[in-house]
């Protein structure tokens, strides 16, 4: 664990930054589309097929994602390819992914604690 | 961006418990103690003290933030200080800010897309 001297509290407005950000991420079909566009860009047809969730429920899915800037949407002809806003929401998927994987999110047995 | 070949979606358990943690986290107050925890080990009443919040709304957000493996506690004499769970908790917490500090986490303007 890193430790370091205490420091200025979080001022309110990225507080609710970072709330709202995680919030977003903390929905199962959010999580899969996100898990989608981790191996690269999708249209709205690629993520729908993938995930098994209707062409509209995933547009409106990413059009909340686009506005926090979770993904991007970049028009090639007739098609909109979405990808991952930038490396830090990767990196935030991942870091989570290792945090459940490692039997952490699961919740905890109760104990004197 | 990190481009990889399509893998195997994630599997119902692991999407839930990603969602479940972000969702957690997605929340001013626990935002508020994460960061307070992020500077070290602390007791109740200084967690209650750096974030201006009572003691009992506090335990109550510790104990959620216990239970779904966001910070542990550990008890030295009649008090019990709390750590965050894991360095992915650091990490996670720090990955999400500097998305957020770049201007990410910011509602974007509408465009075409």
């Amino acid at each position: 664990m890193q430790v370091s001297a205490p420091s200025q509290p979080l001022d309110a407005v990225t507080v609710e930054a970072l709330a709202d950000t995680f919030r977003l991420l903390g929905d199962p079909t959010r999580v899969r589309i996100v898990d989608a566009l981790a191996g690269g860009a999708l249209c709205v047809h690629e993520i729908s097929e993938r995930i098994s969730l209707s062409e509209s429920a995933v547009s409106h899915q990413l059009r909340l994602m686009r506005t926090m800037r979770i993904v991007k949407g970049r028009r090639e002809g007739r098609c909109v390819y979405y990808t991952l806003d930038d490396q830090h929401v990767l990196d935030l998927f991942q870091q989570g992914l290792r945090h459940v994987s490692e039997g952490h999110g699961q919740p905890r047995a109760n104990s004197d604690l």
